[in-house]
C-alpha cells in the first residue's frame, strides 16, 4: 500500500499517528541539522521534517539529495509544528519521517510548479503534464469536472436522458466545414466528424425519446482564432412538446441551479430581449449587462445642424460614460486613437464633456451651443460629471464600433466584475441573414430552426424579415448557449432548404433521412446546446478556455506535446485508397 | 403549453381533473358509437374516448380519422374507468376529449410500434427513429442512461474527476489500425481518433490528478465482427498510488454498487482466477462461472492404453456434464457433429456415460474398461448420471474447442441464466505473447503494462515467461473491462518497445512524449477501462450490445439511416491536399 493518508487530510486529530503517504516534492529547505520538505499531492501539501538527531542516518542522507519533483513514499510519525500555519489545511501538524523511498527520480523541470511561475506558452503547452500540477491548472479542471457533474444531475433530475450520439457520421458541406475521416471499409467514401448532434437529436426526439441531453465532443475545421478549438464540448438538449418559454425556463433553473451549488449564488433575475432591440441598446447580439451605457441615438438631435461628419450618416449614436467628464485631453485622444485602430475601424470619435458644474465642452463646439448638448445630454439621460462619446456612419458598422467601445471602457472602468453574473436572454433573432458575397439567404441559427408562426407568410414576400423563435442565452458578454424551436414539418422544411440554396437532389441526398423522418410522426420539439468550456470558464471567473481544458490545441490546431497532427505511415494512406499532395514518411 | 401531464402519470387522483396531453397515437378502436384511442409517450400510454353522445361531433369526426402514429394534442376531463386495465400504469383511469388537435398526420410506418414487431435487422436500422419509439428499445436506451449515470456517481463519490481527453490525437500504428483525420492546416499531416485516452490518461497521472475517469468514445477501424462497432464507449479510469490490490477493489466496488442499483443484488462474490488456472480449467480467459463443467486433464489416466487418438497427443481433456448420461445416440451424435464444425475444428468426440446404477458405457470400450473409465469419473468428480466429454490434441487447440463445448452445454442445458451475475477477476496475465507471423513479440495487453517486479530479470533470459500485473473483470463469460499497472520508469518502458519490435527512432517518434514525461517524476499508476456498451447490455440481461446503442452502425460500418459513409464534395478533397484514387461527387 502506498499511502495510509493523502496529503491534504492530516490534522491534530492525527497527533501520533503513524502513517504513510506518497507524492511529489514540492520543496525541500536544509538547515544543514534539520530538512524540511513539503509533499504534495493532489488534496494538498504535508510538511516533512528529517532532524538529525531524530532520523536514522541513511534516510537523512536520502533527505538531502531530495530534488524538486522526486516522488516519494515516506512512513512517519505526525507531530505537532511548533511554528503553524494557518494556510494550509494540514499546517498545524508536521510527520517525523522514519522511512523514506524514492519511488522516482526527476529531471529539473523547465519551469517550477507554482502557481505564479508558469515558463510561458509555449512550454507550458509541450510539458502540459507539468504544467497541470500547478494549482491555477489543477484547480480549473477540478472545477470542471465538477460543474459537468452538477449539469449532469440537474438535467437527470428533470427526466433529461443521456443518450450518445456517432461520432462518424456525414458530411454535411452547409456550415462551418467538417473534419472528415475516410472509410476503409467503403473505400473512397468518408465519414465525417459531428459539428453538432443537432439531427440525432432531432431524430431522437421523432423517436420518442421526449427529452435528451449529452455532453459531447463537437468539431469544426475552421481557421482558429484565438480561443477557439477545433474540438469542443457541447451540452447537448433536446425538448419534445414545448414552446420557446418551456425551454427558457428549463435552463434558466439548469443555470440558476448551477450558480447556485457552485457559487453560492441565489436567484438571480433572467432579463430577456429581443435581437432587435439587443442591437440598437448595444449594439452587439451578447450584451454584457453588468453594466450600463446603452446605446442613445442622436439622429434627431445632431443632424441637420450642418456637421459634415453626422448629417448624411444613417446612424448617429453616443454612450455616455460615467465620470468620464474628468478624463484629460490626453486619455480622451488615447480613446480616439483606440476607435481608429483597423481593428475597430471608426474615422473618428466626437466627445462631449457634461461638466459637475452643468457646462458642456465638446470637440463640435462650432457646429452645436450648450442647448443642442444639454438636449443630447438629457436624451442619453447622462448626469453632471459623464463624458457622451458619438460615433456616426454606416449603422450596422458604426453599431459594432460603438459596442467594442462600449466594452473597452466597461474594461477600463472595471465594471466587468468576474464575480457578478448577469444572465440575459436574446430572443426572436431573424431566421435568416444575406450573404452579399453569395448572394444568397444563410441561416442565422441553422436551416432546421422555424420561423415564428405568425411570420409563415412572410417566408414567400420577404423572407429577411421573418423572425424565428431562436434564442441564445447571453453571460457576462459572452454568447454560453443558443437554441430554438424546430421545423418538425416536411414541407416547412423543404421551403427552408429551397430558401437556402439547396437543390432539391442536395437537400435530399444530404438530409433526406430527416425529411423522411418529419413524415412518419414528428412531434413539436425544440433545445438549446451549450459550450461547455465558455460556460465553465465564465463560471470560474475567467474569459480564456484554454486552461479549463486537459490538452488543448495550439492556434494552428496542433497539440504540441504529443506533436499532432503528423505524416502518416505510407501503407495507411494505401489501405484508404487515398493520394496525399504532399510526402508521406 | 402542449400539456399539463405526460401519458404516465395519471390516475385515479387526477378524477375530474380538466388535463391537456400530448402524444402519438398508438391505436385506435371505433366501436361505431364510441372510439378509444391509445395515446403514447416515453412515459406511458392513456386512453382517450371519444363518444357520440358526449363528444362534439367535429371532434369526433377528426376522432374517426386518427392514423397510427398520428401526434396529437387532446384536452379532455379525467374519468374513471368501466373495465380497469391493471397492466398499466393508467389503467383505473381513462380521459373523456373535449379538443383534439393533430399536430403532426405520419404514414404508415414500415412496422408497428410494438414489442414483438420489428419488421427485421434492415428495416430497423433504416427507421431507427420509428425503432426507438419500441419499448424494447426506448427500455434499454434509458437503461443505458441510468447505468451510465449510476457510474458517474459512484465514481465521483470516490474522488475521481472526470476529465476530458483530446478525440483529435496522433496516430500510433502498433496495435489495432487507427481512424485517420487530415488536418487542412497543417497540410499531409493528419490526427488519429483515439483507439484508447491510454496515454492522456498515464499523462494526466503524472500531472497529479491522481484518480481519473471518464466515459469516452473510442475508435477502432478493424474488421468488424458480429456485435463489434468502430465506434464504442468505454469507462476508462486511472489511479496513482496503488498496487493491483487497490485497483481490484476500488472498481469490484463500482460492479458492486451497480448491481445493487440497478439489480437490487446484495454482495455476491468477485472470485479470482490467474490466467494460467482460467486455461486449464476452462480454456479460456474469460471463462462463464455462472455454472461448473471444468476441465480435467486426462492425460496420465488416458494415455499409454493403445488408443491412439489419446496417445502422443500434448493433452486429452475431459468435461463432466450433468444428467448427460441421459442422452440418446443421437443427442451424442449431434454433438459429435457440432464440435467437427469447421467453427470448432475438432476430429471427433470420445464420450462416456456413467450411467445411474453405477456401469459405464463409452465409445472407447475396446481400449478401456469399466475400471479405467471409472478411474477417469473419479478424476473429474463426475456422478452416476453425468456424460464425461473428451477432445485430444494440441493443447491450445483443444482447450479452445472444449471451451465452446462447454458453453454450447450450458446453454443447451439453460445454465446461463442472464439474471445470475457471476463476476471473476482474471489475473497474471502474461506480458506478451509471440506471434508466429510477424516473429515477434506483441504486448499481450498492451506496451504500457508493467511486467511483475519479480519478473524483471526474466525479461531478458525468457520473455514469454514474463507475468504482468494486468487483469480482466469478466462478468458471465463476457470480458467487460480489463487494465493493468503501468510502467512509469522511462527505462523500463524503452525496454518494453526494444522487446516490441519498435526502432528506436519509432519509439521515440511515436511514444516520446510519455517517454519523456517519465523522466519529470511519474508516479506509480495503474487503471482499467471497461466497455460500457457489453457492460450495459450484460446487466440488462442480453449478450448482444446493438439495442443499447441509439444509433449503431451494421457490420460494413455503414449508418443506413443517414447514408454514412458517403463521398465527398471535390472541393473538401482539394483543401485537404488529398486525392481519392475513387471518384467523388
Amino acid at each position: 500500500m502506498y499511502r495510509t493518508h493523502n496529503c491534504g487530510e492530516l490534522s491534530l486529530r492525527n497527533l501520533n499517528n503513524s502513517v504513510t503517504l506518497s507524492g511529489w516534492v514540492q520543496k525541500s529547505r536544509d538547515k544543514g541539522f534539520i530538512i524540511w520538505v513539503d509533499l504534495r499531492d493532489r488534496y494538498g501539501i504535508t510538511q516533512l521534517v528529517f532532524d538529525e538527531k531524530r532520523t536514522e542516518k541513511e534516510v537523512y542522507k536520502i533527505a538531502q539529495n531530495l530534488g524538486r519533483e522526486f516522488v516519494v513514499q515516506i512512513k512517519g510519525t505526525v507531530i505537532e509544528r511548533e511554528s503553524k500555519n494557518s494556510n494550509i489545511d494540514t499546517g498545524d501538524i508536521e510527520v517525523l519521517v522514519e522511512k523514506l523511498t524514492i519511488l522516482n527520480k526527476a529531471k529539473t523541470p523547465p519551469f517550477t510548479i507554482e502557481n505564479q511561475t508558469d515558463g510561458g506558452e509555449e512550454l507550458r503547452m509541450q510539458y502540459r503534464y507539468l504544467d497541470i500540477r500547478r494549482n491555477p491548472v489543477k484547480e480549473k479542471l477540478l472545477f470542471r469536472s465538477q460543474v459537468s457533474m452538477a449539469i449532469r444531475n440537474y438535467l437527470t433530475d428533470e427526466g433529461f436522458i443521456d443518450v450518445e450520439t456517432p461520432y462518424l457520421i456525414k458530411s454535411t458541406p452547409e456550415g462551418a466545414r467538417d473534419f472528415v475521416v475516410p472509410s476503409r471499409m467503403n473505400e473512397g467514401q468518408f465519414y465525417a466528424l459531428p459539428q453538432s448532434p443537432q439531427t440525432f437529436k432531432q431524430l431522437l426526439m421523432i423517436g420518442g425519446m421526449d427529452k435528451y441531453f449529452q455532453i459531447v465532443k463537437c468539431f469544426r475545421d475552421e481557421d482558429l482564432r484565438a480561443d477557439r478549438q477545433p474540438e469542443f464540448t457541447q451540452i447537448d438538449c433536446e425538448m419534445t412538446f414545448v414552446e420557446q418559454e418551456d425551454i427558457l425556463t428549463q435552463f434558466e433553473g439548469l443555470i440558476q441551479s448551477l450558480l447556485e451549488k457552485i457559487k453560492g449564488i441565489k436567484k438571480i433575475p433572467f432579463p430577456r430581449i429581443s435581437y432587435d432591440d439587443a442591437i440598437k441598446k448595444y449594439g452587439s447580439d451578447k450584451p454584457d449587462i453588468r453594466f450600463n451605457m446603452t446605446f442613445c441615438e442622436l439622429n434627431d438631435l445632431a443632424q441637420g445642424k450642418g456637421f459634415g461628419v453626422f448629417d448624411d450618416q444613417e446612424l448617429v449614436v453616443a454612450i455616455s460614460v460615467p465620470g468620464g467628464a474628468s478624463y484629460s485631453r490626453r486619455e480622451i485622444d488615447g480613446l480616439i486613437d483606440w476607435v481608429k485602430r483597423p481593428q475597430i475601424g471608426a474615422k473618428g470619435l466626437i466627445w462631449v464633456k457634461y461638466n459637475e458644474d452643468g457646462t458642456f465642452k465638446s470637440s463640435v463646439d462650432k457646429f452645436f451651443n450648450a442647448a443642442d448638448l444639454s438636449a443630447w445630454a438629457t436624451f442619453c439621460n447622462s448626469k453632471e460629471g459623464d463624458l457622451i462619446l458619438v460615433l456616426s456612419g454606416e449603422a450596422k458598422t458604426t453599431r459594432t464600433q460603438l459596442s467594442a467601445l462600449r466594452m473597452e471602457l466597461a474594461d477600463r472602468l472595471k465594471l466587468r466584475d468576474p464575480n457578478v453574473f448577469a444572465p440575459l436572454w436574446v430572443t426572436d433573432f431573424p431566421l435568416l441573414e444575406w450573404d452579399e458575397q453569395s448572394k444568397r439567404y444563410h441561416a442565422m441559427h441553422h436551416p432546421f430552426t422555424a420561423p415564428k408562426p405568425e411570420h409563415l407568410e412572410l417566408l414567400k414576400t420577404n423572407p429577411a424579415a421573418v423572425k424565428a423563435n431562436a434564442y441564445d442565452l447571453v453571460l457576462n458578454g459572452n454568447e454560453i448557449g443558443g437554441g430554438s424551436i424546430r421545423i418538425h414539418d416536411q414541407g416547412l422544411q423543404s421551403e427552408m432548404f429551397d430558401l437556402l440554396g439547396f437543390s432539391k437532389e442536395d437537400a435530399k441526398k444530404q438530409f433526406g433521412f430527416l425529411m423522411d423522418a418529419f413524415q412518419y410522426g414528428a412531434p413539436p420539439h425544440g433545445g438549446i446546446a451549450f459550450g461547455l468550456d465558455r460556460l465553465v470558464a465564465i463560471l470560474g471567473g475567467e474569459e480564456t478556455i484554454r486552461d479549463f481544458i486537459a490538452f488543448p490545441k495550439n492556434n494552428s490546431g496542433r497539440d504540441v506535446m504529443i506533436n499532432a497532427p503528423s505524416s502518416l505511415d505510407k501503407n495507411q494512406l494505401e489501405e484508404l485508397a487515398l493520394k496525399s499532395n504532399l510526402p508521406q514518411t
